[in-house]
């Protein structure tokens, strides 16, 4: 037998309506040993250091099996992306001392069977590892792939970004400066806006919550259209959108975190625009697109390195506090890319 | 002075609210001079032979001058695709004995100043003139432009098709067949059903107004799924469909002749499918396509001539049914493409 250690979990409890709550998840300590057996199972073991907190989640709390992916199993641990240690490995590719991101559970301590998905990372002291689930990891990786494969933007195009400074639309807007365009985002606080205008360069931005009318604000911020909508929130701002949008628009769906808890989404009225205007809208999934994450890597790691591009992190320290970050998210507490720090070595 | 003689018209009396009324249209019988100054104005004097009722129209009935196509000018004839003879021109392209297609009035006789978009009919005497606002004409080539360049079909994938037996419908429902697509259609009444299965040759039809759970509907008619949905109603049967889109599923927003008549368009609920299926809306205008017009007119005149496509036209006699023609359009009432003979030479 090997060392038995402590290992802290959060728990799902159960399926769930509405809003997730911190009292649906809970903290248990189970233990575990921390060697593999070498049997060829190819599994590792391995420490977790960072995990992602992300809206998607929210959709795996229900009791619906026929999605791109399955529920959490009620009793058992959470689980998501992040970036861990390798501890003990019985597998050819990785060996102890490795830096992985992937699928793993929300746990310190995670036994994985399945690593095919499972990326090395190549240790990079301009980088910090916790970017390997935001940045340069699943919400960077949909940034990039909706933005230049699903918006087909154009230099000098509008483009339009909810929940900006959240995960995924704070690379987009970046991206999209970068590529020429003039970029506007929405968000709900005073302080996001600040970040949006004064740190991420967007050219103009706007708390949502502070307009009674959405169609009023975006023709105030867009006197000549919108071109592109990067839409990570549905709902009431789709809704407006659509009465904004110039003729072969794109809309780019990424996600619908204003819709994710309702049993029955808020009916979405201006749709014959997309005739009048010929607008395409497109929903999509990173994952559909895993061919360009190499390039994506390289392309985002070094203009983070050359300075032309930042990343905003929320970093909650301690398996403790997951389940406040996560069910922040749909508050819009979180500032930038929600992370919990498990570990940090 | 050149002859003069009764000018019959349908008027537009002035913007609406709601479905078009009969009482919304009125005929008067003005003069016209049937000749023309030539004084190099270029323009044409034509007399109308078929007249093409089309949902769209409903959206020039409004006081809304932002969209794709101004709206009717109250008191003034209606304006809309025609098939015409030109009887005087004053322009070099045109001479009297013409038959031509493009935008001319509800009347028997139009004075034609704006020509570009005029087309001139070769005849053939296998194919009907009023073809020309039909399969020929804009329908047809919506139908085309629709299939083809928005719903990227291949070979065995599944398409629905709503208001199929429509001006539009029944020819995207041929084309998929003859693209080896397998295609069910809906539309509103036991007799249009009847159509598609045994003259149109799709491979089911149903009659929405029978099923009072469109979602069930479809999962019966479709259960492995939609690949296409040819979308000409939106609504409710949109928001069903959502529900039954597979993985990358395409879906052409042609119209909504549903919702052209409410001020409120009702609510769609279940956009969030385009993520987790990943799939393409897209809203179109034939008029984004026409350099594929001329491969349009080839491919679909010859294939009828083979008698591999059908074409349906209901067709009203003389200009007095007009209104009820038009009308018509919004409770189904017509089978096929609606037309209204002027007269026949």
């Amino acid at each position: 037998m090997g060392e038995v250690e402590n290992n802290k979990q959060v728990i799902f409890k159960g399926y769930i309506d509405g809003v997730p709550k911190e009292t649906d998840l809970e903290i248990k300590v189970t233990k575990t040993e921390l060697k593999l057996p070498h049997n060829g199972s190819e599994a590792i073991l391995v420490k977790n250091l960072y995990l992602s907190c992300d809206p998607y989640m929210r959709g795996r709390m229900r009791d619906f099996h026929d999605s791109y992916i399955p529920p959490f199993v009620p009793t058992q641990v959470l689980e998501g992306f992040g970036v861990s240690k390798v501890i003990d490995s019985d597998h050819p590719n990785f060996k102890p001392g490795d830096f992985i991101s992937g699928f793993t559970g929300w746990e310190q301590y995670s036994l994985i069977k399945k690593t095919e998905q499972l990326r090395k990372i190549k240790p990079d002291d301009d980088i910090p590892l916790s970017f390997h689930v935001g940045l340069l990891g699943m919400p960077g990786f949909t940034a990039y792939a909706g933005f230049y494969e699903v918006c087909s933007p154009r230099k000098g195009e509008y483009v339009f970004v909810s929940a900006a400074s959240g995960a995924v639309g704070q690379l987009v807007g970046q991206l999209a400066k970068l590529h020429g365009c003039y970029v506007v985002g929405s968000a709900g606080s005073k302080e996001k806006v600040e970040i949006l205008k004064n740190k991420l360069g967007f050219d103009e931005a706007f708390n949502y919550k502070e307009e009674s009318d959405l169609d009023a604000a975006l023709k105030r911020y867009f006197p000549q259209g919108i071109d592109i909508y990067f839409d990570n929130v549905g709902g009431d701002m789709l809704d407006a959108t659509l009465l904004n949008m110039n003729i072969h628009g794109r809309i780019a769906v990424c996600g619908m975190v204003s819709q994710q808890n309702l049993s029955t989404p808020k009916g979405i009225h201006n749709l014959l625009n997309l005739v009048t205007r010929r607008i395409r809208m497109q929903g999509f999934l990173q994952s559909d697109y895993l061919h360009l994450y190499p390039q994506f890597l390289e392309h985002v790691a070094s203009s983070y390195k050359q300075g032309k591009i930042l990343y905003i992190e929320d970093m909650n320290e301690g398996l403790e506090s997951a389940p406040a970050a996560f069910t922040g998210l749909f508050y819009g507490k979180n500032i930038g890319k929600q992370v919990i720090c498990v570990t940090r070595e």
